[in-house]
């Protein structure tokens, strides 16, 4: 990595400049929660999350989903197709969980009848604020088709996962996904992770994702390690 | 009003039961804003905000919008529908302004191509959040086929008020809304008033409405009488 030229360090991943349409993710140490207050690094995470990104990723893209994702690489990264990213955050929820809670002052853990897709405005600064389908096209933030797309891949992936950790007695509770685009054509980028999703145990309902961390509820690299059993990556 | 039952004390208003189905609205001088949090009592104010929304629900009605209004009673009170409120507030935005710049890190005063129908969960506690179509409709907060027609009202009123204070050199900028249901039907009830507008001069650019009062622009009396003037009530 160290002749590439570094275009981002985010809070989780750093983007190194490959080739004109190519960059590598690298997955770092470092872990963040509620916009950047509570911080840490966490001996192991990145690797782990490289894992389970490129493990769904291949998944996904064999069913069908265009992913970002070119080649592996090693431990901490893989290749990637450099996108221009579409400033939503693409949120998905099958059960009722975390902000949503807090914020309609709703119980956790209530089953949707269906999934419900809800948009950020991917924006540190203004704390990703929340954005209504309608007012993503009235600021023209995605035309019109694009949105339909993304909507439709976001459910696919849902579909997909869901189903897959359903097998291995995991409940696919809520995710992440972010999207971008490269000589017009939208690809699922960034991430799919215990960062980036809620996962709960069927039977005991414990998390095996960032919320342990979020919540002091146990050793991050334990239920993320246990989650990688879990799924036999 | 002194040997009528009174139902709800809110922020600017009583509500009196009159009859099983019949409630007399009463203005109050008080005024509230961010959420309760600056709060005094204006002398005058309630007679102005019950004349003004007579005067607009009276053309509403006029114009085939069902509101709750029954008839006129005295200086401060109307007599209404008593309606089953629907928990939505319901927001239509002409022009950028108020939270949604703040929200979105957006300047004040763009006109946006096509009006904007926002909702909010009326929730004081809560902080009256913000939520999409597909998340009220999730929520079974209202029927499908209720909430098209909310929103089909609340564009249709947009058209009615917009084209009446554009003859008035008044521009509407954004205001609130809030339907109740009686035997099945969707009745605009509530008010309209400079406290649930934004009004500005067309030429001055100033504020007619409760943003005066909200960022201490001048005396809240005297421009709403400004108002009453221009519109010629
Ligand atoms: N294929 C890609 N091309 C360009 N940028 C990408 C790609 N995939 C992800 N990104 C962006 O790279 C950054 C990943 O780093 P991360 O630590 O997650 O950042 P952040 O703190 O902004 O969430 C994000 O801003 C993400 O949108
Ligand atoms: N026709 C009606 N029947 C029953 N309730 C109504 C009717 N019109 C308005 N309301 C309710 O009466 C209250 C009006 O008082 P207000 O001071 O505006 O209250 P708040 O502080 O809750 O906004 C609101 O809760 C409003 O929803
Ligand atoms: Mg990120
Ligand atoms: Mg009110």
């Amino acid at each position: 990595m160290k002749n590439l030229n570094l275009l981002y360090e985010g809070k989780a991943k750093k983007i190194y400049e490959k080739a004109p349409d190519e960059v590598v993710i690298y997955f770092k140490d470092d872990v963040t929660a509620f916009n950047g207050e509570k911080k840490d690094s966490i001996i192991g995470k990145g690797r782990i999350n490289k894992k389970i990104t490129t493990f769904f990723f291949e998944m996904l893209e064999e069913k069908g989903i265009p992913t970002h994702m070119i080649s592996d690489i090693d431990e901490n990264s893989f290749l990637a197709k450099k996108v221009k990213i579409i400033p939503l955050e693409v949120i998905v929820r099958n059960y009722t969980a975390g902000s949503f809670c807090r914020r309609y002052g709703i119980e956790k853990g209530i089953k949707l009848e269906k999934p419900i897709v809800e948009y950020s405005l991917k924006d540190d600064d203004l704390g990703d604020p929340m954005i209504c389908r309608n007012v993503v096209l009235s600021l023209k933030l995605v035309e019109e088709k694009v949105l339909n797309k993304i909507e439709y891949y976001a459910l696919k992936i849902n579909d997909i996962l869901s189903q897959f950790l359903e097998s291995k007695n995991i409940i696919l509770v809520d995710y992440k996904l972010e999207f971008g685009i490269s000589n017009g054509k939208v690809y699922l980028a960034d991430e799919i992770s215990p960062d980036t999703c809620r996962f709960w145990d069927k039977e005991t309902m414990e998390s095996l994702d960032k919320d342990v961390y979020r919540e002091d509820k146990g050793d991050l690299i334990d239920k993320y390690s246990e989650f990688l059993r879990r799924v036999e990556i």
